[in-house]
């Protein structure tokens, strides 16, 4: 069992190795939630992830025999990026076991760090079996991403650092893959400030540590936004903890983590990977239970691809109705699109495509129909403009969110 | 004339008043410079940017009765927000002047502040007019943007905090609006540190602190992705300090300046606004000037509009030939789309969108035109697909950048 003093240990262990991120007041996220929030910089880490600590501690305590060995990780995500860059740092010759379907661009940044990186395995757990099979073969150093003790001891830290900084804190929300983040920061917390409370975060989709606790059989699986906590096997090590120490697991759905990775955009003005805002998304899911607390979010990885990071953002403002797209049936002569592009123009509508078809079979043959994606400033001027165009003759049909970035 | 002193104090009325913003060690953005670069994230204050700063200091020394009556601003802006948000915190009316041009975002992130906002002017220098007519009438004392000395010395505490925290730093390099970060911050480091060389940026399309200092005579104007430092009218109080303590201006275009604020967002997972990312886009444009040097930038502002940094990703996935767009003219009968959209999967190429066209007049009568974006790994990867497309006979031509967002 891990304990405060090995976690002080990995602390003295990581210092100078991996960035002391900064813990900051989130002013307008705590206007959002109506609680005092606290957010802890993961994401500013080389990698961009929390799994760095983990890594350096497990990596730093190898003998010189194992780290002449070399060590083999399986993962598609921040734990292959954390491993194969300390381990170059290390010196350590390092072997990261993919599945075939990981993003070209995850395997690159892993190669570009100077791990040998193997293909293997439709799913992770094919990839997994193939993985050991190799560590078995090369007499390899298996690198956990959460299920042994130094790799908690690691994660912890980022609670000691907390603690020290905004000693008052109530609560710590932390999100739960396979558990190692949230074991080494309830030991710690819990041991430095008894009274503190731990709550954790699963996505929806994946609720193994919830069933686990509860007992449970909740479906894991599907797309998750949360990739990185998208994990079916809880860690042996990491599920007693949180059965000590952590008061309640919240599960969020996929539209909750995706509004706490805009809130970070727009608000902190940080990147957050749905794993990452998981925190605040409990937040958004659970307002109440927050109310008036002192409360610190760790954002733990910032890994997020800029194409659905981009379309987050456009969906957003389509949720807001900023972003507004319709369809007009309108008569198919000249001048038509003049007089509403000019109606639209009037009402301070920014238009940002049109799309003008004739084809189709359920417009009468003399018409045509008219797809327009407009800047809006806000629902009640959206609504305006309909009205002004419902006034001039025409119906105006919402097209659904979504539209204007296909 | 500013003084240390005057910045010392500067510092302690803003000591719990701002955020005292992390400096830290970014060797992403060292790995892609080759200079050893360090960043403070000014983005991290409430409104996103520095010029809390300045508008708290000069707000916080204002007389009781200065206080009753009232300050007034110009600004479409980070000013506009800084002044509106501090003057509620102090019990201060506050009224800001916008040109009518101004999104409508921003007026109402100044109006949730509790200022008074009052569009007016087609212009910037309409607007001022506007202004300085309604601080005579309504006896308002004004906070200008950067040409007083209250404003220079709060900004010039951005400065002490870095060198406490990274003596060692050899450059610090400073957009330049109208001078009042870059002259607080060289009067403060250079009384700190002698020996420190202090670097301004300006957008190419803004020279006008590079005309002041050099006489020159290069036209402003256009429109520019670093709206914060799009500055015609350099201050009285600024030009002195660059003259004396700035080693040169590099000027940064409108590619360079995307670049800065893509990279940032990709590497260092934070948002900059076109004028927070000016610095780094100096680095990128002049490499060498900066190689092996300890640098110290200024993430001065994250205020950008969602849309325009959701396309700057997508332009800038295409510019790596990871989104690709192109058009082929195919025999209009069934199932070329299908042996088409095959042979992309079979290149493991992700299709994002199809355009099916019949219409066109410079298409054969059975001809039909194919739009397809893609996302592929690279361009080696491109070319690989666009080869294979040729031996099946096809004529794929690329279309430009920027077309998958349109």
């Amino acid at each position: 069992m891990v304990t405060l003093a090995d976690i002080e240990a990995a602390r003295r262990i990581l210092a100078g190795q991996v960035l002391r991120t900064p813990l900051l007041a989130a002013p307008p996220l705590s206007t959002l939630t109506g609680a005092e929030v606290f957010v802890k910089y993961e994401n500013l880490q080389v990698t961009n992830s929390f799994k760095e600590r983990g890594a350096y501690v497990k990596l730093a305590a190898l003998s010189a025999d194992e780290r002449r060995r070399g060590v083999i990780a399986m993962s598609a995500g921040n734990h292959a990026q954390a491993v194969a860059y300390h381990a170059r740092r290390l010196a350590i010759p390092a072997t990261i076991v993919m599945p075939v379907t990981t993003p070209f661009v995850k395997i690159k940044a892993t190669e570009a760090s100077g791990a040998t990186v193997v293909l293997d395995g439709e799913t992770i757990s094919e990839a997994q079996a193939r993985a050991e099979a190799i560590a078995a073969e090369r007499n390899l150093v298996w690198v956990h991403p959460y299920d042994d003790p130094r790799i908690i001891a690691g994660q912890g830290t980022i609670a000691l650092e907390m603690l020290e900084e905004a000693p008052d804190l109530d609560t710590l929300v932390v999100p739960i893959g396979g558990g190692g983040l949230i074991a080494g920061c309830a030991i710690a917390a819990r041991a430095k400030k008894p009274s503190i409370e731990i709550v954790g975060v699963e996505a929806a989709l994946y609720p193994s540590m919830w069933n686990a606790v509860h007992k449970g059989n909740r479906p894991c699986g599907g797309a998750t936004l949360a990739e990185g906590i998208a994990v079916k096997n809880v860690g042996k090590l990491t599920l007693p903890v949180v059965r000590e120490f952590v008061r309640d697991i919240i599960l969020v759905d996929e539209p909750q983590i995706e509004r706490a990775v805009n809130a970070f955009l727009t608000l902190q003005k940080t990147m957050a990977e749905g794993a990452g805002a998981a925190g605040l998304a409990a937040m958004l899911a659970s307002p109440a239970r927050f109310r008036g607390r002192r409360v610190g979010l760790i954002l733990c990885g910032g890994n997020i691809d800029p194409r659905i990071l981009a379309s987050i953002m456009v969906r957003e403002l389509e949720r807001a109705d900023r972003i507004v797209s319709f369809r007009l049936t309108i008569p198919d002569r000249p001048g038509i699109l003049g007089q509403i592009a000019t109606r639209l123009g009037e009402f301070g509508a920014n238009i940002l495509s049109v799309d003008h078809h004739r084809l189709f079979l359920d417009v009468p043959a003399k018409g045509a129909k008219l797809d327009v994606t407009m800047e809006t400033r806000d629902a009640a001027h959206a609504e305006e403009i309909f009205s002004a165009l419902a006034a001039d003759g025409y119906r105006p049909v919402r097209m659904p969110s979504g539209t204007a970035l296909e």
